[in-house]
């Protein structure tokens, strides 16, 4: 018996951090769940990132992922604006990773590669492609929609850790 | 009575992450405790910011600071080196405000005016001075007396909450 793997995926921001839950069995993809965590810009920073990680972590616990995927941000000319989304994306990848998952990493062209086929895609071109592969995906904001994208991208390029294909007795 | 203040000070760095502990009471600075926090490099990125969460939590329970301040980082030419030292930032804000403490946030600049007497002090001179100001100061690293010096300009800069005030009768 295979058993599907719960992959949470992560588009980190300041203002708005977009998630999304799909399973993977075999080839087969489905839509979990989707949402998108936003923080308040009239509290101080730290209280902030407080916000981004107590709503990542309720995701974690409600949805119980078993892998967690968090694009690789492209990096900024604007220094400021960098600085602030690494302090997101801290965050974003530490959720996770204390309640025990990998957490891999992918560029963007990859994942916009492995959803749309072409490393150059527009938003809109992922959103429609990403209920394509999952008819049923549903999503609140760009920002969950791109995290869905980051869930298959990983679907598609994750190693299936040796234990388990033992289990599962494949190759 | 009068009741001191227990500050932490934190200067953030993936790699290296600098900690201070000091009292304040009226004018009189007291060390406290200082360390550093470091990350193994060779473990990916997620992982490393969990051992930096784990030792500043670990720091914030056993020290018991009443308020926190973290070094408002420059922001480097180089922008992979932003996006790192913005992620270590996430997390040494995230901590101390996950424990409901108040983090406040100060320019280097304004560190070495404070401590030194000019915006545009060396190392070495950050160390001698924590030193005068604190004769019983030790420190295991650079990042570790940078974070005394953050603690330093805090309790200089702090606006004390009006509770408290109220409470010690003064103003």
């Amino acid at each position: 018996m295979m058993t599907p793997i719960r992959i949470l995926g992560i588009d980190p921001g300041l203002r708005r951090t977009g998630w999304g839950v799909i399973e993977t069995l075999g080839n087969r993809l489905s839509f979990i769940a989707s949402g998108t965590v936003t923080s308040d810009n009239r509290l101080e920073l730290a209280r902030r990132l407080v916000q981004l990680h107590d709503g990542l972590a309720e995701v974690v616990q409600r949805q119980a992922p078993m892998e967690a995927a968090v694009e690789l941000t492209f990096v900024n000319k604007d220094a400021g604006a960098t600085l602030k989304l690494g302090q997101a994306r801290g965050v974003a990848l530490l959720v996770p990773s204390l309640a025990g998952l990998q957490v891999a990493e992918y560029a963007p062209n990859l994942v916009k590669k492995t959803v749309v086929g072409t490393g150059h895609a527009e938003k809109e071109q992922i959103r429609a492609m990403v209920k394509v592969l999952m008819p049923k995906a549903v999503f609140n904001s760009d920002d969950a929609a791109d995290a869905l994208a980051i869930a298959i991208c990983h679907a598609h390029h994750r190693k299936a850790p040796l234990g388990r294909l033992a289990q599962v007795g494949g190759v």
